[in-house]
């Protein structure tokens, strides 16, 4: 395996064959920049873009990645390429030592950003694990699935304004909510304060025109790369405003993302069969390729004065639907998608319990409390409460990660008229 | 009423007293600018910035009007107290000869686009009468209001990059529909296209920041002004998918708005009394500022080589929730809010059958086809059919119009594997 003149310790989310994007800033340099991440450190594409092909740099000097989305395939695989290359041992960057100690800045000196300006920001639902357990909870075990699930990678529209990077503090919304079925409202606090585990890929490529199709065997091409993601929601106030136009105040308050996207090129080692999908689907959704992977995601709970739990162990695998079909899916009709455009996969639940990727799950609508260290338990999320979401492939001794999707719930300001 | 030296014809939309903002070019001139509608002809705003103060000049030469939104109530008023003098009979800007001649553009000469970036575009469900006769329709007299319909301004995220400006054709959707019920599912084209008849605000001032709500009673600072549009629905398609989070496919296809957005300043002689709300609603959603408007709207259907049809006479006024309870609303779990966001009013359907706001409901679900000029019908629209959409307040002798939103419906493109 090609080694990297810049150290990778062992284990790291970030060896050579990974080079994941992101946008960051240093406390001298407050401009937002690109970059890749190697091992501790990150690469500041912006310091060595004129060692790059020509109709890439402006993309590399660019505050977002927006731009190198924008380019497509080809431009992705050329500067991926070079950037191996710059970093390989031996290569004409690391014989340059002074523009190695401007370009090569430890990762504990930076502050990383959203990665891109999202223009819009879809979320799937196209786990059948997570589809069936909340179908069970709240229609029983024979209508756990709604007759469209298997016919349609069923979606819907969110915010993009409230997406955030790791780390950015999410506070406990307040809402409205129906404690008992035919009583008046309540407003207050959220009571059932919940994470959702999930991934999600930014869009790339040119993009499609208003009422033009995206092909399923093309979708591939405008998967720029994945990403882990928390879709914060809170249970009580969705339940009662969903009806008939789906979740709105139950999960804009936040969603957070972690500030790495992983190339899909980087994925192509753990690319896993699709899942089995029964019955058949139309003709406008079938696809041969695989473009299924096979990613490890690990959930911590961290209370406040505690320490981290691992309470949740999935896989992206378990997705019934591939970002193909959702791509396709999302553009039938002919909306447009644009580069920078954010697509999430819907909570991903396993098939055992400990793969459940939301508290509603796990803790069975509060039926089971879920046990942390420190003889502490949880149904759901507390105030102080940080949810620390992993994720990595990991095959013949190569390991691709994800780095850490993070955010800490903060106490509800309290309502003043 | 003081009166502009540029004509005004009688009748026309766009008096001194309305000054509505908008983005064109000109064919000798590609470049976006800013402008206001006088009478037939537009105000080049970047022409004119050196003649307003220093702190509005970078907005009013911009592309979009973001950053003019951006600054808020003070700074919008400035700027329409200026425009208004500068275009007043006997103004310095009409005893400069030269500059009049550059800034004064015949609207029949310029191209018109959209007058913002939109960066989320949320669609509300506020019309009481729509939200019945839909629920009659589908759920029967009895239980057609929703449990939670009188107590949140319900509402959903939309699309914003199918967001497009009148005059943009829109293609008619292929998509998924279930004709039979537990029979597989169909891919074809939509059958049930369908328009609705709309308004929608942008939002204004600094924004608030993530965890933060915006209160009802300051909300009405948040609204730059109005726009007339059209929510393009395809009501078979959406049948089928929107259980359970919503609309999707079947409203991302397209969404037209007006050209113009008319400043609430220029609205405020045609407030009229908030709908009656029962039961009361809860505190969050309480404000005593009235802030509902008498807005005629006129929607016509012209089939292709046919003559127009009014169809539908409804108003603004019908609506339940007023904007600041929708924004009110809209943050109240502490969803950010930014200058450039749409929010619309849903279909706005009053109480009479010739002012229901869609085909749907004109045409009671295909029962009672809508007669046409020239002895044709509707149930729905058809391939070639424009559907245009007018809006005016006329008061005393002043009419304020919104102008036109306009959409032509092409064939569907069929679908090759």
């Amino acid at each position: 395996m090609s080694v990297s003149f810049v150290d990778v310790p062992k284990g790291s989310d970030f060896p050579l064959q990974n080079l994941p994007y992101g946008v960051f800033s240093t406390q001298s340099n407050p401009g937002k920049r690109l970059c890749v991440a190697i091992g501790n450190n990150v690469l500041d594409l912006s310091g060595v873009a004129h060692l790059y092909p020509a109709q890439v740099q402006d993309a590399l000097k660019s505050s977002t990645l927006n731009l190198l989305m924008s380019l497509g395939n080809d431009a992705w695989h050329a500067v991926r390429t070079r950037t191996h290359e710059l970093l390989l041992k031996n290569s004409e960057l690391e014989h340059d030592a002074a523009l190695v100690k401007k370009v090569i800045i430890p990762q504990k000196e930076v502050e990383m950003h959203l990665p891109a300006d999202i223009g819009d920001y879809t979320d799937f639902y196209s786990s059948i694990h997570h589809a069936t357990n909340v179908g069970i909870m709240f229609r029983g075990k024979e209508n756990a699935l709604m007759p469209n699930w298997r016919h349609i990678p069923v979606g819907y529209h969110g915010r993009a304004s409230s997406v955030v990077v790791s780390g950015t503090p999410i506070r406990r919304p307040l809402g409205q909510t129906l404690p008992v079925d035919g009583q008046p409202p309540l407003f207050g606090a959220c009571k059932l304060f919940d994470f959702e585990l999930e991934m999600a890929f930014f869009v790339g490529g040119p993009g499609n025109k208003l009422g033009e199709r995206v092909p399923v065997e093309e979708a591939w091409k405008n998967v720029f790369g994945f990403t882990i993601m928390n879709d914060w929601s809170a249970r009580d106030i969705q339940k009662w405003e969903y009806i008939p136009l789906g979740p709105f105040t139950a999960k804009n308050l936040g969603t957070t993302i972690s500030p790495w996207i992983i190339p899909v090129e980087a994925l192509e080692p753990f690319i896993v069969n699709n899942y089995a999908q029964d019955p058949q689907v139309l003709p406008y959704l079938k696809h041969d390729k695989s473009f299924n992977f096979d990613i490890n995601l690990l959930v911590s709970l961290k209370p406040e004065h505690g320490e981290e739990t691992l309470i949740c162990k999935s896989n992206y695998k378990y997705l019934y639907w591939t970002a193909m079909q959702q791509i396709a899916h999302h553009t039938v009709t002919g909306c447009n998608i644009r580069p920078g455009d954010l697509m999430a996969s819907g909570t991903i639940s396993g098939e055992t319990e400990d793969s459940f990727g939301s508290m509603l799950e796990l803790s069975w609508r509060g039926t089971k409390p879920v046990k942390l260290n420190g003889n502490l338990t949880r149904k759901f999320i507390e105030d102080g409460d940080e949810i620390i979401i992993r994720g990595y492939c990991e095959r013949n001794g190569l390991r691709i990660g994800f780095g850490e999707c993070r955010g800490k719930v903060l106490p509800a300001i309290p309502f003043k008229k």
